[in-house]
C-alpha cells in the first residue's frame, strides 16, 4: 500500500467519519494513545460546521480578537494556542499546512467530503448503509461484519486499527519528502522531481556557514510587486 | 531605518513591554485597528508565563488533548483554533514560524527578554526608570517626556505610533524575502544569498506544469535516516 503514501507528500491525513452518535470521538480517544505509544506524533482535527466559542469575553485574547487582530496567539511554557479568524471552512490541505511538519499523522473527526482516506465507524443500530464508498475506506470500525473488501475491526480493536494505519501511512516513507505550496496551493510532485528539488536545496543550504547536515529545511519565499 | 527590516527576514515582530499595570493591553487594543486600517494583516501574541486554560473539560477538543494528542485543531467556517502541548516557552522565532507568512506584522504583549525591537509603555506613576535599554526601543508610549533619543508618543497617540511602526517595519521591504529554517532554527541570510536562493527556487518551481508566476513559494523538506 505504499503507493498511497508516496503520492501524499504532506503529512498523512486520515478522516474518521460515521453517522451521528456511532462513537467517532470515543474511537479517536482510544486510537490516539495507541498511535502515540508506537512513537508517532499525532494531531487531531475536529470539524465543527456550526462555529464554536473558545475565547472568553474580557480576556486579553478576546480583547485582541475584538480589536480586529487577524490572529491571536497565547503562549505559555506548557501550552500554546492560536486562534485565527477565517472567511471559509479550511480544507484538509490548509489544515496540513497550518500544522506544519511536526506530526507523523493527522486524524480528523469529520470531513467526510474531504479527499483524505477514511475510517468509517459503523453500528448496526444506526441502520444499514455506509457514508463512504468502498474505494475511500482504509478501514472500517464496526459492530457487525459487512460484505466489503475493506479491513474491518471491532469497535474496541484500536490495536488492530492502529496496525492498519501504521502499515499504510507510517512505514516505508521515502528518504526525503518535499512539500511544496505555491500561492497557498499544494503542488503534487513526482518522486523524481521531489528528489531533484530536495537535493538542489540541500546543496544550496549546506554551503551556508553553520549548516552541517540538516534533517529538515523549511523555506518561505515571497515575491513582491514587480519583483522577480 | 530600513536596515532593521533587511536584517529581519521573518515577519517583523515588535514587542510591547512595560511595567505591570501601565496599559499594554489597552495600547495594543487601540494600535491593532489603526494598523489594520492601513491595510496590513496583524497577529497579536500574548506571553503568559503562568499557563492558561482555554479548553474545557468534557468538550471533544479537551478529550483529544487528554488522550495525548500532540495538537488539537478545531475548524469552523469562521474561526480556527489550534492548541498544542509544548515542553518549553516558545521563542519569538518559533512563534513567527508557527504564524507563517500570512501576516505583515506580529505584535507581542510581553517578551521583554526576547530579541525583537520594543515599544515600552511608560507611566509617571509607575516610578522612574524603564525596563528597556535605549538601543532596544523603536518607540516609547509615555505620559511624560523622557530624556532619550527615542521617538516618544502620548499614550493615546496610536496614529503617531502606527506611523512610526509603518515607517520602520512595513515600508520599503526588499523585492523578495526568504525565510529559511534548518532543523527548526531560523538561519539569517544576507540579501545576496537570499536573492540567489529565491531565484534558484523560482527557476525550479516555474518549470513545473501548472505553475506560472508564483508570488509565494513554501517548501518543507524532511530528510530521513541515512537519506538525503
Amino acid at each position: 500500500m505504499s503507493n498511497l503514501t508516496r503520492e501524499q507528500m504532506v503529512t498523512p491525513i486520515v478522516s474518521v467519519v460515521g453517522k451521528s452518535g456511532v462513537g467517532k470521538t470515543t474511537l479517536l480517544e482510544k486510537l490516539v494513545p495507541e498511535i502515540r505509544r508506537r512513537g508517532y506524533r499525532v494531531a487531531v482535527v475536529k470539524h465543527d460546521v456550526h462555529g464554536f466559542e473558545i475565547d472568553h469575553p474580557g480576556k486579553d485574547t478576546w480583547r485582541y480578537a475584538q480589536a480586529g487582530s487577524d490572529a491571536v496567539v497565547i503562549s505559555s511554557p506548557s501550552k500554546l494556542a492560536f486562534i485565527k479568524q477565517t472567511d471559509h471552512d479550511a480544507t484538509l490541505g490548509e489544515l496540513a499546512q497550518l500544522l506544519g511538519d511536526g506530526f507523523d499523522l493527522i486524524l480528523t473527526e469529520g470531513y467526510k467530503q474531504g479527499n483524505a482516506p477514511k475510517v468509517e465507524v459503523h453500528r448496526k443500530e444506526a441502520g444499514p448503509g455506509l457514508l463512504c464508498r468502498e474505494a475511500e475506506l482504509v478501514a472500517l470500525a464496526t459492530d457487525e461484519p459487512l460484505d466489503m473488501a475493506v479491513p474491518q475491526y471491532d469497535l474496541d480493536d484500536v490495536v488492530g486499527l492502529a496496525d492498519r494505519l501504521q502499515e499504510v501511512f507510517l512505514i516505508d516513507r521515502p528518504a526525503s519528502d518535499v512539500r511544496l505550496f505555491v500561492d497557498g496551493t499544494h503542488v503534487s510532485l513526482t518522486p523524481f522531481v521531489s528528489s531533484i528539488i530536495a537535493n538542489g536545496i540541500y546543496g544550496m543550504v549546506t554551503t551556508l556557514r553553520g549548516v552541517d547536515d540538516p534533517r529538515r529545511i523549511q523555506l518561505a519565499i515571497t515575491f513582491r510587486e514587480g519583483g522577480e
